[in-house]
C-alpha cells in the first residue's frame, strides 16, 4: 500500500537535487512558490529567509564570495536581492544555475513568465491580444517586464491607465513603438476594460510617495476594479494582478470566473517547476 | 543495504504531501513539533518562521488572500496567529485543511488533545479522573481548553489552585457546572496534590502583570511544585506542564518517574502525526 | 527513467533521520553547511534560524529544558550558542548526539576538523608541516583550535604573524611548547610565506576594537595577502582562510591554484557528512 502511495503522489524528477534560496530581502510569497516547486518535483531546499542578515554579508563579505560558498552546498541558487544587477553578478560567479527572483528595481523574470503563461492559458493566445495595464506603471516591475515580453508577440495592443504621478515611463513606450506595438494612454478605465482581453491591475505602493500621503491617497483611489468595471468587461476577458492586492480590486470581484489572479499565483508554481526541471535536467 | 535502511527507518505514509507552517507569532516549540510530525511521516514542509513579517501581510494583504495563495503551494496549512478566530477564517477560505496551532487568546486545540492523550496514557483512563489545575488559570489557554475537554468525560473532579489575581474565570466554571462536572477552588496545593491523579502546573506569565512586578513576584512564588509537594502525591499520579517552565516546578522533580511533562511534550508529536495522517489520508 | 534518476543522484544513507539545527546566534554559512550535509545523505532537517528568539528561551526556559524537548523531535542536534560550554551542557542533557557548531569564545570543533582535513588533502601530509597563522590570533577561534590540533602531529612548525594588539595568547604558546611544537613570532609576512606549506589568513574583527577605529584600521591593513606575498610562496603551498574574508586576501589571489579557501569551505560539507554518518550509523 505504501508503494502505491509513493507512486501515486508527486514527482521524484529532482530527487537528490538541492536548491538554495538566498533572499536578501523578504518575499515570502516568491520564496514559498520556489520552494514548493522544488519539493513538488522531489527536490530539497536550503533556506535563508533573510540573507541580508546572512552573518557573512553583515560582516562585509562580497556577494561573489557568498555565492562561491553557497554553490558548494547546493545544485541551484534562487536569489532575491535589493540591488539591480545582483543576480547577473551571482550568475557570472557561480558554476551552478542562478535564478533571479527579483533584483531591486531591476527584473523579476519569473513573474513575467508566469504572467505570459497565464494569458496564454486563460485567453488561449498572445498574438492579437489587447491588454490594459492599470495602476502604478512607473514603479511596478511586473508591468514593465510584461510590456517588454508582450512586444515579442504580434498585433498586441496595450492601454496604460494610471494616475498622473505614476505614469508608464518613456523607455518602455519607446521600446514598444520601436517594436511596432500599438499603445495608448487613457483615463477611462471602464472604456479600456470593455475593449481588453486582459485587465492587469497593480498596487499603488505607499512607500513611493514618501511623506506625500495626500498624493498617495489620491492615486490609490483613482482606478479601482469593482463590479461596475467588471460589468463592462467581455465574457472571455480576465482580471490579473501580481498580488498582494489591497483594495484596488474589491473582494466582490473575487467570485467572478474572470477573476484570474489566484489562478495566476498558482501558475507561478508551474512556471517555476518547469524552470527548475529545465535548468537541472535540461530539455 | 540501503534498501533495508529505507524500509527500517521511518514511515513514508505522507510522502509527496506538503505542509505549510504559517506562524504569525513565534512558537518554535509548536512549529518544530508539527514539522517533525510531518517529516516523521515522510512528508515535506514549507516554513515561515515569522509570517507577521510576511512581506504581503506587511503590505496590507488580508489573511484570506494570503491563504488563497498558500493553498496553491501546499496540501495542508498549520497556522499560528495572534488574533482569536483567525484560524476559523483561514479554514473557511481554504480548500485544503487548516490546523489551528493557536490563535491568540482563543484556542490551541492540539495542545488540549495531547494533554488528554497524555492523561489517558499515563493514568490509563479519563473517566473518574481527579485533576488539579495550578497556576495562571485566568490567562492560560491550555488549562481552559483542558477543563473544557475534560467535561466530556464522566465523574471528573477538578481542583483549581491559583493566586487570587489569576483565578479561573466564571465562564469555564459555569460550563463545568452545566455539564455536571464537580469542581472546587483551594489554596492548599499540597492537599490537592495528595488527592489528584494529575497535577497540571502552568507558568505565571509576567507580561500579564504590566508594571505590577510586585504582584507578579507574589503570584509567581505562591504555588511551586517541589519535592515536598511530590511527597504528598500518590504513586500513580503525575505532574504535567505545557512547557516552557521557569521555576514553578523545581528541577529536583525532573528525575521522579511521576514527572510527565517531557513525555507530554513528546506526545504532542504523536498527536500531530495522527492528525496529519487523518486530515490528509482519512481514517 | 525515474528509477534510474533516483539511483544515480545522491545518497540515501540517512533517510528517515531528522537533524535539528538550534542556532542561538546567526551563522548562515555553518548552518547551511550542516543542513546541506544532512540532505546530501538523504536525511531531513528541522531549522531554527534564530533560536535566541526561540519563544521558550525568550520566556526564560533553561537550555536543558529546550534540549529535552527538541530531542523528542529529532535524532541529532546541531547547536550554535553564544556561551562557552553550552554545547557540553546540551550534550550532557540529551539522549541523542549533539554537535557543537560553535559555542561563543569556546570551541568550533568542526571548523578545526575541516582545516586539518584541508591541509591533509592539499599538501598530502600533516607531519612535518610548516604553517603560518596570520591576522587576529588573539580572538580567532579557528587559529587557536587549529594550533591545538596541529600539536597532535610530529615535527610541526608554526609561525605567528599578527598585529601587536591581537597577538597569539600565552596559553596556546605554552601548550605548543609543552608538546614540543616549534613556534616563532614574526613581523615579516613575506618571509614567513616563503617558508610555509600553509599560510592561514584570518579576518581582523572590527567588533574587537570598540571605539578605537584607528587601531582597527591600522591592524587591518598590516598583513594582506596579495600577489606580492603569493609570489614568495612555494609552488605546492596553499592559502587558507575560514571565511568570510574582507580585504585581508585581495581578489587577485582568487584565481591562483594555491588559493585553497573555497575548496576549504567545501571540505566543511564533507567533514560534516562524515560526522553525521558516524554519529547516526556508527563506523
Amino acid at each position: 500500500m505504501e508503494i502505491i502511495e509513493q507512486k501515486s503522489r508527486g514527482s521524484q524528477l529532482l530527487k537528490g537535487y538541492l536548491m538554495a534560496t538566498l533572499f536578501y530581502e523578504p518575499s515570502t510569497r516568491t520564496r514559498l512558490s520556489f520552494e514548493s516547486a522544488m519539493k513538488r518535483l522531489g527536490g530539497e531546499v536550503l533556506t535563508t529567509e533573510n540573507a541580508r542578515e546572512f552573518s557573512s554579508a553583515a560582516k562585509g563579505e562580497t556577494l561573489e564570495d557568498t555565492i562561491r560558498t553557497v554553490e558548494g552546498y547546493s545544485d541551484i541558487i534562487v536569489m532575491r536581492h535589493f540591488e539591480s544587477g545582483a543576480a547577473r553578478r551571482a550568475a557570472m560567479t557561480a558554476n551552478i544555475p542562478v535564478i533571479n527572483a527579483g533584483d531591486g528595481p531591476g527584473q523579476h523574470p519569473t513573474q513575467a513568465l508566469l504572467d505570459v503563461y497565464t494569458i496564454e492559458r486563460e485567453i488561449g493566445r498572445l498574438d492579437g491580444i489587447k491588454v490594459g495595464l492599470v495602476g502604478d506603471l512607473a514603479n511596478g516591475r511586473t508591468v514593465r517586464s510584461l510590456a517588454y515580453l508582450l512586444a515579442k508577440y504580434n498585433d498586441v495592443k496595450i492601454y496604460f491607465v494610471s494616475p498622473e504621478v505614476v505614469k508608464m515611463k518613456d523607455d518602455i513606450k519607446e521600446y514598444l513603438t520601436s517594436k511596432g506595438v500599438e499603445w495608448e494612454e487613457s483615463a477611462n478605465l471602464k472604456e479600456v476594460a470593455s475593449k481588453c482581453d486582459v485587465v492587469y491591475q497593480t498596487r499603488i505602493q505607499r512607500e513611493r510617495f514618501g511623506e506625500r500621503i495626500d498624493l498617495y491617497d489620491e492615486a490609490r483611489g483613482k482606478y479601482i476594479i469593482d463590479r461596475n468595471i467588471l460589468s463592462a468587461m467581455q465574457k472571455h476577458a480576465v482580471v490579473m494582478h501580481p498580488l498582494p492586492r489591497l483594495d484596488e480590486i474589491t473582494v466582490e470581484v473575487d467570485g467572478d470566473p474572470r477573476a484570474a489572479y489566484f489562478r495566476q499565483a498558482k501558475n507561478g508554481l508551474f512556471i517555476r517547476m518547469a524552470l527548475l526541471k529545465l535548468l537541472l535536467l535540461g530539455w
